[in-house]
């Protein structure tokens, strides 16, 4: 994904003016401003503005004329009692907008999230580059056998070349037929019309590279952040709110401690579940048939009382 | 677009079986139910459930015990003024849930309108049908020289057939490598794993169909067919805001004829262009010179104030 | 609560006349439709329409042609996958519009949860009634010791009854004051001006009975009701969830069973709850200060993981 | 409104430490911030914090990686274009916190903007201080006799003093008992319990002063100011809209020149409205009665057309 000299040049020249300002500031975020953290083949994070940081979220939790508490440990019990009950107003005061650059695919799953303000790149009115996301080998697998979204073994030396084969040229001849269609002039020199751009974009595969301006408020991220840094994600949009999970650690350190304590690596337990963790701890022996659970969620709780070690 | 026998079983089987109920029926809308109405080449618009009447729109707006007022003339004069004065709210009482077939790149514009609900066919779960979006002859147009995000005159000859052999034969080879990727059998009949659903899906192009459910209220439904039933609306989506703008008239069709006046057929003026029409109704002949506008500005003033007959 | 002939008129008109339709019927909801269900004082909750079913949940999730599955239980196992797993867009396929009388406190404690449609009734435009919420004498409680924003023991004799003195004194006064001010005569005859509307109702206090027409999708009903019908909801809310819930019950089963299961009933464990509750079934002895919890999350957890009995 | 020494102390604190940023600065912006804009008798409007200028709208709209075009004049005509051709997403790439203070009855039509992010001071948990709205002599306004929710002459003499005494000697009333029944104390110095917040406040009336967070998107922002900051809105709440439309001016100057030109000052003609100023351009003579339009219609069609000089 190297950025072409003038992006490289613009990104530098807003890193090299630093201006003074009276609003919140939080030192983590500002060194991630306008760099790019890349991510997969071509895609890429950048962060191109932030509004707020931890005492952000007590100040406006308390409506304070001031700017959160003296006391790091009181905003530190605050944001923790905020995020445990689920009072999400506060944590919409933090705002964040990024630069994204991903592919159609990966985009289409992202854009679910409506909570969230968007600029893309119009292939209507622009012409879309040659970049085209193809798996690394160790990312090329099976479907999976157990779940039926979700992904199984890595493929095996042939078929894994055949594949990469199809993806590779499938996009490279779509490109080149959507470059035929644009054109005003055949390949043998001579003039024609040149199709629309928003009718010759349909030729393209949905692993081509789009990119937008993603806005969104801190509680949304997060919901984002937890279904989408989650291992049942598909792996190439984990590996984007991989890079974001780190953005934000660096931007609202405290908010998103609690965060990982109560979301990432929490799990919320049904009524049935907890009726069986008070009979197990008084040493009843439950099963699943005892338990009430179908076979899935007796699966899925086994998986969170049990100690992996 | 052939439904598939058991499909077509399925619908006839919902329209065979009127249940009684007590709830706002609106009976230009019951005609329409499960009813396939066919847009673009394999494309569908489905009317799968709704919510409310004209009537609704006017009890919501009162707050009312019953349901609307006894004089239909009076119902009409308040949605009007409703709909003139931007009172938005009592439209969001009424809402439409759709079933829709389009092309990918029809999907991406059609899901920028967020304040919708949505559950489109999974790529990851499930295997996408073999159904690609082929512009019919008189809508293979060339990029628009005056406007960098529209088309110009239709394709010729020579260039029209090249780009539909195009068009034709990418999809194809992008669905049969789909196809391989995907099987558990190679071409000569020997075992291989099959890539991942979640993966194969990145070969498949922007013109392939896919489908959703779509539930939105009368308000932001407005909202969307303003735009997107606007001349200046790719085509590929324009239809299919066309064949929703026949259902909501057999619908609402009060409120739909407020929106018709007072929307789709009205204009903005600004600041500068009413004091244009003023000076202009004193006698002055004002030119785009002294109007203060832009020539783009002015080109559009004039459009709307110039009787193109 | 007592509804005018006129309203209870107007009522039973709507339900005398059941009208066939083609669309989803839930026998449950259709015989709460129109029936105002009385909460507090003077308030109450209709069913004034509503959309799908628990048939629809499915048939959303499957983007299918048909009407759900053949078999409830394959409806249900997948409405419980569903809700396990944080699968929100289907439930967004369910609609309900509720006609609500509330008093003021209780409604902008409601209108905080945004997505939703909303018509209240103008108090610039019309005239307040006269009706108040003052509370059964069971209700009048003290401020909690223990809880910033929760409530304790009940008020005893004279000061329960000195509270409810003002109350309903401040009320009256509040209101003939009211219509004094809007009123366009005198207490002696003679004429005045009268105050406008808008002016005037700001003299009325927070107790007062306004109402509203209340449009939202299951999943955020679910959203509202797991937050509102909760023990730390303020019983003036919580006994409006408390009614919807029982109409949620009748309208799609299935869904409020497994709302109950997973989220009523259920609780959210941090990660080191999580921690805690293994090491607790392998026998430790797990207190506060070695759970790495503070007090607050040790008490909460507590409270989930031992038998009340 | 006069801002206790405390809270004078921590915006000067606030105000007094400029910190170094990269992300974008708007000069004009940072003079506004924390600084408490006086309306009404008791409220303010303060700026909390902002992201975005004029060229982070041209920089999304464009998905590029500097900060803007090169030249205004540039970005003065694409924003221009935008804001004329309704591009919304752009305009919601920039974002403002705001610190209000305001009367319950205007917060309650405040609120009715959904699209917005809120902290309201909760009176569960804390106790509202004795600030009442009492309306300017010039403001206690009679109802008005054309506009049912509009108001019409000034109050005269006698009548003015009589509400201004009710309003005054109620709000006072209903804080003293307020204050009394929340007590531990009687009035005699004896004990009693003193009845829960969430309880005593339900006697406050609706000009209480309450005071909230309130971060919204400058799209969102536009809407709610076309409609408060319009002559019909309540004065209580245009005030306030006057002072945004101020700072917006001074954040985003060219976003807002446009929102005046094509917004504020602007006004949408019906379909038959256009056809009228065609006829009347050709020199017809039209009339309520050959304009096809109602007299409610009429009448504001001909305030749009007639130059009121």
């Amino acid at each position: 994904m190297p950025l072409s000299p003038d992006q490289l040049a613009e990104i530098a020249a807003q890193r090299a003016t630093p201006k003074p300002t009276l609003r919140a500031v939080s030192e983590g975020m500002e060194a991630h401003l306008y760099h790019a953290h890349e991510v997969l083949d071509h895609g890429f994070v950048r962060v191109i503005d932030y509004m707020g940081d931890d005492a952000a979220i007590v100040q406006a939790a308390r409506v304070s004329y001031g700017a959160g508490t003296k006391h790091v440990s009181n905003d530190e019990g605050l944001i923790r009692y905020l995020m445990r009950h689920w009072h999400s107003t506060p944590f919409e005061m933090c705002e964040i907008k990024l630069h994204v650059k991903l592919p159609v695919f990966v985009a289409r799953q992202w854009i679910r999230h409506r909570t969230a303000n968007v600029n893309e790149y119009s292939a209507r009115y622009s012409i879309l580059d040659r970049e085209f996301y193809i798996p690394a080998p160790d990312q090329l697998a099976a479907q999976s056998v157990v779940n039926n979204q979700g992904r199984g073994a890595v493929l095996e030396g042939a078929e894994a070349a055949r594949v990469l084969e199809m993806l590779k040229r499938d996009s490279n001849t779509a490109y080149d037929h959507y470059e035929a269609m644009l054109s005003e002039t055949q390949a043998d020199g001579s003039p024609q019309q040149g199709l629309a751009r928003e009718l010759a974009r349909m030729n393209l595969p949905a692993n081509i590279y789009t990119q937008w301006y993603w806005k969104v408020d801190l509680h949304n991220l997060f919901h984002f952040l937890r279904l989408r840094a989650d291992p049942h994600a598909q792996y190439e949009i984990r590996v984007y709110a991989d890079v974001i999970c780190k953005v934000v650690a660096d931007w609202v350190p405290i908010a998103f401690a609690a965060f990982e304590d109560y979301r990432m690596g929490g799990a919320t337990l049904s009524s049935k579940a907890i009726d069986c963790v008070r009979r197990m701890l008084k040493g009843e022996q439950v099963t699943q048939e005892t338990s009430g659970m179908s076979k899935g969620e007796w699966r899925e709780f086994i998986g969170v009382v049990n100690d992996p070690a």
